[in-house]
């Protein structure tokens, strides 16, 4: 295929960042395509922390099929990076390689660094094209982007429910409102998650193991679970594995020792009012390197969340079929007037099945 | 424009049928399109009942043009009618006419008529092909398919709620939860109905005149109020104009004699409770040749027709915001079991304006 135009080209390198999809987090799922006389000559994308950036993949591989990079235009979903991390910068692999042109779609987000890697390699004499995709490559990104820039993850809250916004029957009964294909697509946003985040009323009820099954992945996410009364008993499925942090508002040592002997940790995280502090754990997650968080709650901690203004998105699964007088989405709050609703945006709409997928974004 | 292929052209004669949307009730929405050596020579739609059908139209569109049809081809969305009815028949005028060929979308769904507008064409000689965009012709005419062949309408319940499925606030307030472009978009749906019905409830809380006015039409659907004790307000705006049909369970000489000197009319089905009979009332509106029968009811009405089996179609907008607890959808009863749920298939899903227009269909 002859690429033809810079929008092309970028697409493809989007393609392969979607192959970061599950392995990259904490950092960013980059994808790049080296370009010469037309003809993609290598591609790549970021491999898992510690591993190798799309950038030196991409050459990697053009070097496997023989070709010279010299010259070539290369096209790299972030800017490249222009420090010494895990792994040494990658613009300075550019610079020595010889490349004559790099096509970036979003500037690295990172205060600190942005704008860094373009300059260096400018300053090498590469001409530096930025903006083509942007808005694609920052979606593909975007929790990593808004803790670059905010330091905290994007909340994501997924839910299924019935057209009439049911999610269970008063007799608890749950299983299953939405189709097996809107249920294996929800383990496809639970595996691009850096975290997933339950209640205790959830574990209790369901004894989720919140793990990813549905699709294939080399990296579970973490778990999370908030109790505030350090409920938990010790044979819940959500342990079995370990590392599953436990994020309470009272302090119980012998509990506590006995959740660090299944390889948990707690985290104490008390509001005034004895419950977790929600809003305080969002920007913990963020320090410890969450990128998109997923939750997966009940009534409760989802309408805790909402209210406290920590979601960015739902996730919302509606199975085609009326339920009724059954069990909401969210614990809100009655209003007085219309004027207290939260306001969200319609993101992206998709069939799933017989079923609805709606992204929607709180504004 | 060249006319390559039969779809194209019936595409065209779709298009037609689409501008006699609001005009043609109880008749169908009918298009034609005339090709002769690969052009357009004329073309028409369905006239309001008594004037002229789409072939007609489309026969008089070629001679003002001055056009020679004989030996065209002809492209109808539905079969030509065969039957002197307010008109003499489309068949009859086509075979006169001299046309080669006619290519049709659907054929006549009355079981009383349907192929003998075909046979006549054939008998004379002319070439039929049927099942042109058969799917899109039927869509466009669902209400006067179903009325031929069952004696019933479309039934098709408008409803309007948040993201988390709610209507109103505990307190009535509901003006408004889903935007102007949802809220004209909603007119637009009215105006293609034979009547609107509503219940009691919505006329005693908001008193709607339950007119078009958002979109032009030239034909105000028929106005229906379920109202079982006649509990109906003579200065009620949906008596304005007059034509109002009241659905009662109760005869009462005296209130029967008040409104029937506003215009409207009383009908009396009652059941054994003492309510309306939903079923009874369906089937008579089918009788009355009502096509399209458009529901904007409250919380109650919409849940007992659904119990009774007595809607098609939900025509549901979703704003995307959340409202919490507040009034439900449909007023349905506490379910065991998941499996006595109400199944729908998601028809097509829309974006107007900031909200979401669902069209989910009852299996």
């Amino acid at each position: 295929m002859r690429i033809e135009n810079d929008n092309q080209a970028m697409e493809l390198a989007l393609q392969w960042a979607a192959r970061s999809m599950f392995i990259t987090a904490p950092n960013p799922r980059v994808g790049c395509v080296i370009v010469k006389d037309g003809y993609v000559i290598g591609a790549g994308n970021t491999q898992p922390p510690g591993q190798a950036h799309a950038e030196v993949q991409a050459m990697k591989d053009a070097a496997s099929r023989g070709h010279d990079v010299r010259g070539a235009t290369v096209y790299v979903t972030l800017e490249p990076c222009s420090h010494f991390g895990r792994t040494p910068p990658c613009a300075d692999a550019l610079v020595k390689a010889g490349v004559a042109k790099v096509v970036m779609a979003a500037g690295d987000p990172n205060p600190l660094v942005g704008g860094q890697g373009r300059a260096k390699l400018e300053a090498a004499g590469i001409e530096v094209v930025s903006g083509v995709l942007e808005a694609e490559a920052r979606e593909m990104n975007i929790g990593f982007m808004k803790r670059m820039q905010h330091g905290l993850p994007w909340v994501r809250m997924k839910a299924a429910a019935s057209l009439d916004g049911r999610t269970a029957l008063h007799n608890g009964v749950s299983q299953w409102i939405t189709s097996p294909p809107a249920r294996d697509d929800g383990h496809w946003w639970r595996a691009r998650a850096c975290a997933i985040l339950t209640g205790i009323g959830t574990v209790q009820e369901d004894n989720p193991q919140l793990t990813v099954r549905a699709v294939d992945t080399p990296r579970q996410p973490r778990r999370i679970v908030v109790d505030s009364r350090l409920q938990i008993s010790h044979d819940a499925r959500i342990l079995e594995g370990g590392g599953t942090w436990i994020v309470t508002a009272v302090a119980n040592a012998e509990k506590e020792a006995r959740l660090r002997d299944l390889g948990a940790e707690i985290i104490l995280l008390p509001n005034s009012a004895g419950k977790v502090d929600l809003p305080a754990l969002i920007k913990e997650l963020g320090a410890r390197q969450i990128n998109e968080l997923h939750v997966e709650a009940g009534f409760k901690l989802n309408g805790s969340l909402i209210r406290e203004g920590c979601v960015d998105e739902l996730l919302l699964y509606l199975a085609p079929s009326l339920i009724g007088d059954a069990c909401g989405l969210f614990d809100l709050p009655t209003l007085e007037s219309l004027d207290g609703r939260k306001a969200l945006a319609f993101h992206e709409i998709k069939q799933i099945g017989p079923d609805l997928r709606i992204l929607a974004r709180f504004t």
